[in-house]
């Protein structure tokens, strides 16, 4: 559409940030200061400095995620204690940086009992509380991390993607009803095709369809093509029930995507631009000069 | 498009429901009374009353079928007399709801032998007669109680998503003839490629393709991606016609999909545009002057 | 669109089968008489008789192919006889089909030497020789015999969805340049991922990466998303390619359909309707009696 | 659209190869001669020779590879003497072909340090090292030569296509922030499916889910509906995780699609209408009367 350097850096600078910075505006200092400032570099991503600053913790809570996740390899347990050097060194950072979240908001018990404010605090707290317990489930908190990682997609949106995830979330937004009845259809077939199977299957002492629920389990990875391959059909009719299934299915589980395929293609086609002043025909080409229909000129 | 909460209810209080209840008037009893109004309550989701007897009767029938499906499961087999219990209370219920049903309808033998009341009465009659018989086959009746469920599921359409079930069918709908000469060719390539890999496998002895059918069921479950990976080629040749089959049929079998979405996408183009003043005719193009039907100016 | 039973058969009686009557002149018997009576009959499905013949070839292709793909089941070994006294009856049928079909054509050589006429030959042939020589290969030629079916399919088309044949057809045909350079691109792709992973994954001598072409095999199981699972890799760095592979590839290959999904929207959309005679505007919607432009009559 | 044979050489003759050549005409030798000849020979594909000499060089390319890849199969041991004597005779012709190249362009160091000179440098020089070192691994050059390919599929592309890929391409890259945003949120819900998996499944000793990086390469091959079956939950709540992750996963790796498809219906729905003939601007609507640029009337 257009050039995503210059108009979006043009962006940056007067469309969305203005009207991110009115929702943020409450926890923002009212005096002007180094709290000002701060919180615009941390909660921010309009400056240089907080684009960075965003860009550095992206960073950070990749390392951190890649760490936790290392440790779990069997082949990489000589490494453990370098992997838990570099762990606490993270965790220090994530506390200043919470720290700071802290002092540069107004209000900051409102911050700290947030859905964000509660998720940074996880984020490290059990670097601290592990070692002394002596507990080895500290990577279940890698998944509070990777949500912060929304977050900081915030800097990556605000530079050039807003409008895209907005355009993304909008078309499922407005095909949710259609989503729902798809998933209450495929509910009923999942529990009529499993129970189907379980009986076709599992009378004739196959192994994989020992119960109901599996059988079900079998349904969806069958529907959605993944087809692991662990439960599969002994008996003839339970290969012919499945085969007429997988294409009945197959059918029922590629609808959806075309209803949110139909809204996206139908919102990039919606005309935005005014009508003629002179005629008042709309559906005008967004670069137009002159009226289509009357020739008059469009913008005077 | 518009605010479901607010223009869904308006729908339900004057234009669905009306055409729903004229469906509906052969079985309503004619003089207001209980009968005509418990009537409304069990048959129609329009009233509050209406609503929440169809969403209990939802909540009952998920409950059931989770009971049935938990009874097969080896671990919950110490559990099989809870089950059984709960199971026995349900059924109770589905056989006051049945009489209920019958006593509020005009003409209850109409009711009895129609789709919905074999259904309704197969889904709970079997909890009377196993036990007496001791089989142990109950399981298969859940089938009957899925079922059940799109009936149940009237409640959510009346009340939000009517309009885009109808849209989903009538999109299957007028895509029909492309679907059947696609499923055409592909029961055409399902039978070449099947006898074709017969052929090759199973000469060299291979385990998976024993026969044609089989071979077949093995095309089947290629074609569509699932790939369940119990019926692989083991030869050469096999692997190589496989991977040529693999893309042919991938090919094949994704072009259904853009019927139904191309059929959706032409509907959904259908402009907002309010109908015409004179002749009420929707449908007008957003820049139109003049009623396509009936000649007269639109915007006055 | 319209009724297909009313406008279908009115096609039926005045459009198309013309233009096929026209293209099968050639071969129609000159004189009228029996021969051009059961030419209609054999090779037209535009009269009841000649419907009914090509629905009873359907069914006999059909049970010929259902009984050759039984033969092979081990299950029904003891069936055999009971299979081959079919067979040899369906044999029969077939015979004096191509017989009829050469005494009732004008050219029977011309007939004898065309595609369709030695497929009809091929189909019924080795019913009578295998016997003699003893081999067990005749199920070979079941392959035929679908292929025939495609043939037979002509009455389904005629009927009903001539029209949507043609659609995908010639939506496939116009988006086959953009085939051509996905499958350049996709060739490419395989040889380079399957010549990578055979050196990832063959160094560190796992099972499944014997060779190049092992590989490419592998790759194209994997981007088609069909995923058997009879190669997979073993090293981390294999597993982490993979992965890369796998949402490269599944990008890759989720884009052809859309092409042809493009074709098919782009071509229900293009307007077919004359213009205005008045203004000449075109654009007009399929049923419209006015000119939406100026308001004028439009079918004078 | 149009015909491809006849348009398709009025372009090469009048269209796309000027501009090819522009961009080109740095390289090419000013004066006209026998290195000005073969340098259109060479480089471009716009005469008879020049496109032959690229399907030569396709023909070559994909001979060597095949000798490359036939090479690794166990089968075919006996023939690699013979393999090799091609593979020399291959280098050789690829070695004259790079010696041409250096020799007719103006300035030849420039070409031997581009991108496609050092591709084309290595995709022969290994087949004169390795056999004096003894290595095997000059099947690991086959990938550079494949991406030879990509070079001479310009011979097919100015041919026919080169606006199809053009229009592949275009599409993908206006696509291009929806798909990072959309990686960006796979990435996310990789790492915290994977996460959750693993303490799960491992919790309970499973054989599969042994590390979180291994957790997520089963997350990838899940949501991707590749399923290949090596790591499958065990557990029932795994299995319950699994179907939900599965639904959620297909649902979000289904999107982008549609995104890309959106972009090329809008393209394609661009209407093919002719230029205004006085400012020559094109893109005009099908029912203008004006033209949007210049005002001046477009059908006179």
């Amino acid at each position: 559409m257009n050039n995503p350097s210059t108009s979006g850096s043009n962006k940056t600078g007067a469309g969305n940030p203005s009207r991110a910075r009115l929702r943020r505006d409450v926890q923002r200092p009212a005096e002007p200061g180094w709290r000002q400032e701060w919180h615009d570099i941390i909660f921010e991503a309009d400056s240089h400095a907080g684009r960075w600053f965003d860009i550095a913790l992206l960073i950070a809570i990749l390392a951190s995620i890649t760490l936790v996740a290392l440790e779990t390899v069997p082949e990489y347990v000589a490494w453990k204690p370098r992997f838990e050097f570099f762990e606490q060194i993270l965790a220090a950072l994530f506390t200043a940086e919470y720290i700071m979240r802290l002092m540069t908001v107004r209000r900051p018990l409102k911050y700290a009992f947030s859905f964000w404010g509660i998720i940074d605090l996880l984020s490290f707290l059990p670097s601290y509380i592990i070692p002394l317990v002596g507990s080895s489930s500290s990577a279940s908190f890698v998944t509070l991390r990777a949500i912060r990682l929304l977050r900081v997609f915030r800097v990556l949106k605000l530079w050039r993607m807003m409008d895209d995830a907005d355009e993304l979330a909008s078309a499922v937004w407005r095909a949710r009803n259609k989503i729902v009845v798809f998933l209450s259809v495929v509910l009923v077939a999942v529990t009529i095709s499993g129970t189907l199977m379980y009986h076709i299957e599992h009378v004739e002492g196959a192994d994989g369809f020992t119960s109901i629920p599996q059988a079900m389990y079998w349904a969806i990875v069958t529907m959605t093509t993944v087809g692991y391959g662990d439960i599969v059909p002994h008996t003839t009719l339970g290969k012919f029930i499945s085969a007429a299934l997988i294409l009945l299915g197959y059918s029922l589980i590629i609808v959806p995507s075309t209803f949110v395929s139909a809204e996206i293609i139908q919102q990039t086609h919606a005309p935005d631009e005014p009508p003629c002043p002179h005629c008042e025909v709309s559906g005008q080409r967004s670069d137009a000069t002159f009226c289509y229909r009357c020739g008059d000129r469009l913008h005077v």
